[in-house]
């Protein structure tokens, strides 16, 4: 092959490095207003009133918004919403109302101008006592603090544990965790003279935005025209419609001008979704020969004030829970809350990490108490190629044993220092995650079409997203291999908009390459054959080159030109009501072994070195798979050391960058990748979604290493020194 | 049928109205520079030197380019033209320097720095005179001023006309007129960082001038994409590549940013080019009882110092000299010349209201002659439906009779005015001109792609070109009539790109209705086969809508997209050597018919009245047709009446339109205008293009008013009262 396998630099990678890139805070739209959202600093009160009278004297204010001049209907996911909140705030952050003015400065004076009086409600934070009796509820017409509850069962649980020779069990914290995406929050309305909207929208879901915001709007999703510009980073924070994407719309048709909305750092820090609070308790037995008998888990997850994806990480944990490892039997159940917090939402991994700390802890467990090779207990209990699970996932590549065995060949035992206040020790984890799409809505498909110019130039027209992963690239090489030109003769169409690009149901899951891979490949191969067949009608050389083909097809009498449109939806199902199917056409593993240092005087441990093995089913580009997995490695890196939203009476403490430490170039360890290629029959060229997976494992491998290191065990992130300074001294 | 017909309101006129289109001028990009071109004020000379040493002094400043800095090879259709000057200029407002400057002011101030020394040269601006012997050449490689002879003959003209009963001759002149859009002329240049270029350009080829200008960078047509923001007005000018286009994108390449090149107005009448001056030379001859013998012309067209469309006007002549009424035999010359003025370029008519107001002159006068109805001699001698031509002309629908005849019912003679020096007359003349395309290139066609989204909205991706004239109103009401939706359910893509649309010719000859109509047309049909396949394979009742059938088709296993694509190229050829072929698919006729008032003591003529009368095939919008005729009828009015272009020395001398004179809103007659619906078989609903068409016979029918009210014969454009009362003088 001559493009797939190929070390392409990023196509957008030149442009971003010399900052011609145009993001939503670069847009400048003729006669465009600046706004600014005024929100509570109570975190759960009655509204008494808002009065905007005195805003209205700021000169440049063009329009203001409170809850009485828009749409009443509640909205999202939970229906529990609505961009203007006008009986109860319920977080710190809640939007009272907006301001629209000729530049930002007015907007801001315009809102602290507003008076807002709020009688105070008593507020709950702790995603354990918002479920206790005579707590606070925050939607009264819900009748508790209960969002849902997530059940899964296999196997005869109480059987397994019952004649395991060893049961270990613990209970795992993992902290609220900002995206910390370095383009900012925002959006760019305007409404056109016949009453359509053009929303220019960073969004990881340009067409079901394009529906959702038609319902918060109430108008016709026809008259919704989605545009995304360059998108500085999302990992999960833009897969929902949230208040401020309906209030620049709202604003922007009251004042009759484009408005643009963006948020300030803080804002983002403070009222953008995170990665939801969760408690997993865990039980995992094992045979003396390790073999794995049983898992049972019961699990918190916090939505927050307002029920957005945080909600439904359970389901990716589900699907972990019930296919990783061959497991016989499993008991899962999970229950989502709603506190008087911001908003939590989908967050790369996808409830995978929160999981997956305790599973990938306990597996260590297991092997230390009997007494086996952390990594030979994983091989025997591993997941087999071609295998059905006891949850309906289908199997078919796996690489699960090829990451182990990778791992245990690369991670060697480090020397111990000479200062006997160091202590290293390595770790390993793995990990199981979706690398075929998800099905989570009726249809995990994607669109795209394929034409190729009389210059022999191919224009990719696809739905899927870029959020700064290299969709633009890859979709390059697979449809300049299909073509059979070179990835320079191919451009994706990154500008196009929902008018013009084929559906896609959005950017996550790690499912791009694969589905919209797999969409684009079936377009260009039938593009190819178009040309073929125009070579052999028109007896032309089989050497001819496409751009003499093309023409000549063209430039004919009956001539045609050269494009093909195809739509790829994967043969997977969604869940049943008890969580049991097949959610993707491909599964991936991948496993990171770690050796740390922990200075036992002062609790800190600093992850040395990563090896980071995945199966990634055929690397399309490896330069982009391999800074997937560096990526995902250093996020996950902060997940498990660093990063925490400190919250005190609902406010975040730490909402600037300065406070909320996400990994520096000097926290960055040593990174090894090493790529399993196992060629998945369904994957386009054997691809598989690397998107997330390589986030996952590393914090339990750094956790199971400070273990190995100290024998202290770690069941809370981030793994402060203070945190891991407590475990010891306890431990003594 | 339920959209193609009706009068539905220009989709784009709400937000022209509402100041909401955005033009060239509108655009803002980060970092954009402005841009200013140094112009010859010499008509013609050596350029000795271009010292731009003092020029960089100024503040701001970031790129000057002179000729020695751009590629030299020549472009343009006789390859005689660069961007920028290096040896020669050859009008004034030829290119010597541009500057890219942070503002407008520096970039003038600049400009005024560059020493710039010219040796002048003797220059021609008479169209005759240059052709003489002796005369200064303009491109010295050429050999002579002569730019290119076209040649025409069928029958046996001689034989014709030595048995004539009548002949009548005489010569006609005809200025530059200046196309007068209200858009501005421009374009903004922006080169990413892997060094592709996008053109912001207002042209109404965009697909041509990423060849064009490609060759003129010697880049890869492969790196450049074209946007059109809206475009206010063309009517031809923007039908060729021109200077200000390269030096944009070399400015950009240059300064590393992006560069905006406005012209002002001045620059626009100056540079940008005109209609050609024209000079027809024509003898017509008939038998006693009118029947029509022979035509004989001879004609010179001026194509300015840089050959672009105006040396091509003869092709459009030629259509119709061969084509329009049963004239047994023909025979044309034209040459077309350089001279040391601005180019000369496409505008709406192309070459048919300078030849027909020679032919419907002289058609006038031998009605007289042979005393005739003039009307009742020009049905004497029309064309007839399914009519093959001497030239070769393929006539389907004909409406010639029915205009013919709607103009007699409807022109009444006026009752003689009271005051003794006002005379008025009336006056008819008619028009034959494409209306299904016109085969200049190998390809006369237009791709287009109809998706249906979720909500039952239909997009429409076209490769054609909105110059004003309503093409995204008709393509929605084209797509909407086959889908079966309303016309508010149907968007056409006008932002999309040369990337993104499939190919298109650009909008020229009256084209875009029949041609991408029928694209449009085809494709709707197979979006609409698509959903009625699913409607029958999923079972849904006949009276399911569009939305919910396009749904179950989407949301289902295996499920597929409603899109699809067509490619229209029309059932014609090129004519060869001689000039002979059917460029056409359909033709179309019309007759105007005027009534004046002379003035004969100030020998101001002004028209009080106008019947217009078109075959249009079909209306597939009523109201955008009668606009096409009402603006054809004003723009055609200035032509014949006010519009000239007063050189002295080679510069225009009113080159404001305070002194360059297009009719205004009191110059405007009644107009009463009929739509003759013939239904041509090839036509999209059975439409025709006339866009062109009534721009045509108004000149003729006024100067044939003139006569009937004068007995003078104008045979010189524009028919001004100091020429009308000159001939009124003449002929006492």
């Amino acid at each position: 092959m001559k493009s797939v396998g190929e070390r392409v630099p990023k196509l957008d990678a030149a442009d971003k490095a010399a900052g011609k890139a145009r993001y939503v805070q670069d847009l400048r739209l003729p006669g465009m207003l600046e706004a600014k959202v005024l929100r509570s600093t109570v975190p759960h009160g009655r509204i008494v009133s808002v009065d905007v009278s005195e805003a209205w004297k700021v000169r440049g204010v063009r329009a203001i918004l409170t809850a009485k001049d828009i749409p009443a209907k509640a909205w999202g996911y939970a229906k529990d919403t609505t961009a203007l909140k006008g009986d109860r705030v319920r977080r710190i952050g809640d939007e009272l109302a907006a301001v629209a003015a000729t530049d930002i400065e007015a907007a801001i004076e315009a809102c602290e101008r507003i008076k807002v009086v709020i009688e105070p409600l008593p507020a709950v934070y702790d995603i354990e006592a918002t479920l206790a009796p005579g707590a606070p509820v925050l939607h009264e017409s819900k009748g508790s603090n209960l969002v849902q509850t997530h059940h899964y069962e296999h196997g005869d649980v109480a059987a397994a544990f019952a004649k395991a020779a060893k049961v270990v069990e613990g209970t795992f914290t993992l902290p609220a965790q900002q995206h910390a995406a370095l383009g900012p929050v925002g959006a760019v309305a305007e409404w056109d003279a016949n009453g359509r909207l053009t929303l220019h929208d960073p969004t990881q879901i340009p067409f079901l935005v394009q529906r959702d915001l038609a319902e918060a709007l109430d108008i016709s999703p026809a008259d919704l025209r989605i545009v995304q510009p360059a998108i500085g980073g999302a990992f999960g924070a833009r897969l929902d419609l949230y208040p401020h994407e309906a209030i620049a719309a709202l604003l922007a048709r009251k004042a009759g001008a484009p408005v643009r909305l963006l948020f300030s750092r803080d804002e983002d820090f403070q009222t953008d979704p995170v990665r939801p609070r969760t408690i997993v308790k865990l039980r995992t037995a094992a045979a003396a020969d390790g073999t794995l008998l049983a898992r049972d888990a019961d699990i918190l997850v916090d939505c927050g004030a307002y029920v957005s994806w945080g909600s439904m990480t359970p389901v990716v944990m589900v699907n972990t829970f019930g296919n990783f490892y061959q497991c016989p039997a499993a008991k899962f159940r999970a229950r989502t809350v709603w506190t008087n917090t911001q908003p939590t939402g989908a967050f790369r991994g996808f409830g995978n990490p929160e999981l997956l700390f305790a599973v990938e802890t306990q597996m260590d467990e297991l092997a230390r108490a009997l007494k086996l090779d952390p990594i030979e207990f994983r091989l025997k209990n591993a997941n087999r190629p071609e295998e059905v699970t006891p949850a309906g996932g289908r199997i078919t590549s796996c690489g699960f044993k090829e990451v182990l065995e990778a791992v245990k060949a690369k991670l060697k035992r480090p020397a111990a220092p000479a200062e006997p206040h160091l202590k290293r020790g390595i770790g390993v984890a793995a990990v199981f995650h979706v690398g075929g799409g998800a099905r989570i809505y009726r249809s995990d498909g994607c669109g795209a079409t394929v034409k190729v110019d009389d210059f022999g130039k191919a224009t990719v027209i696809v739905g899927a997203t870029d959020i700064g992963q290299g969709m633009e690239t890859a979709m390059a090489q697979i449809a300049a291999e299909e073509l059979g030109i070179p990835v320079s003769m191919v451009r994706v169409a990154t500008q196009a908009d929902t008018d013009v690009r084929p559906w896609d149901v959005g950017v996550h899951a790690s499912r791009t390459t694969f589905i919209a891979g797999n969409a684009v490949r079936l377009a260009a191969k039938e593009a190819k054959k178009q040309i073929e067949d125009a070579r052999a009608a028109l007896k032309l050389p089989p050497d001819a080159p496409v751009d003499k083909v093309v023409r000549a097809e063209h430039f004919r009498q009956k001539g045609r030109l050269i494009s093909a449109s195809a739509f790829y939806d994967p043969p997977t199902s969604m869940v049943d009501k008890a969580n049991h199917g097949n959610v993707s056409a491909a599964y991936t593993w991948g496993c990171h072994g770690v050796e740390v240092e922990v200075d036992v005087e002062t609790g800190q441990a600093v992850v040395k070195r990563v090896v980071a093995a995945h199966d990634v089913g055929r690397a399309i580009n490896p330069m982009l798979v391999e800074g997937q997995i560096e990526g995902g490695v250093v996020q996950g890196l902060g997940y498990a050391m660093f990063e925490e939203c400190v919250l005190k009476d609902g406010r975040m403490q730490n909402g600037f960058f300065l406070d909320y430490r996400i990994p520096g170039i000097k926290d960055v360890p040593d990174i090894e990748t090493v790529l399993v290629e196992t060629g998945d029959p369904e994957g386009p060229f054997g691809a598989k979604g690397i998107g997330e997976a390589p986030i996952v494992p590393i914090g339990p491998a750094i956790a199971n290493a400070i273990a190995d290191a100290t024998g202290v065990r770690m069941r809370e992130f981030p793994m402060t020194p203070e945190r891991v300074w407590r475990e010891l001294r306890n431990s003594r």
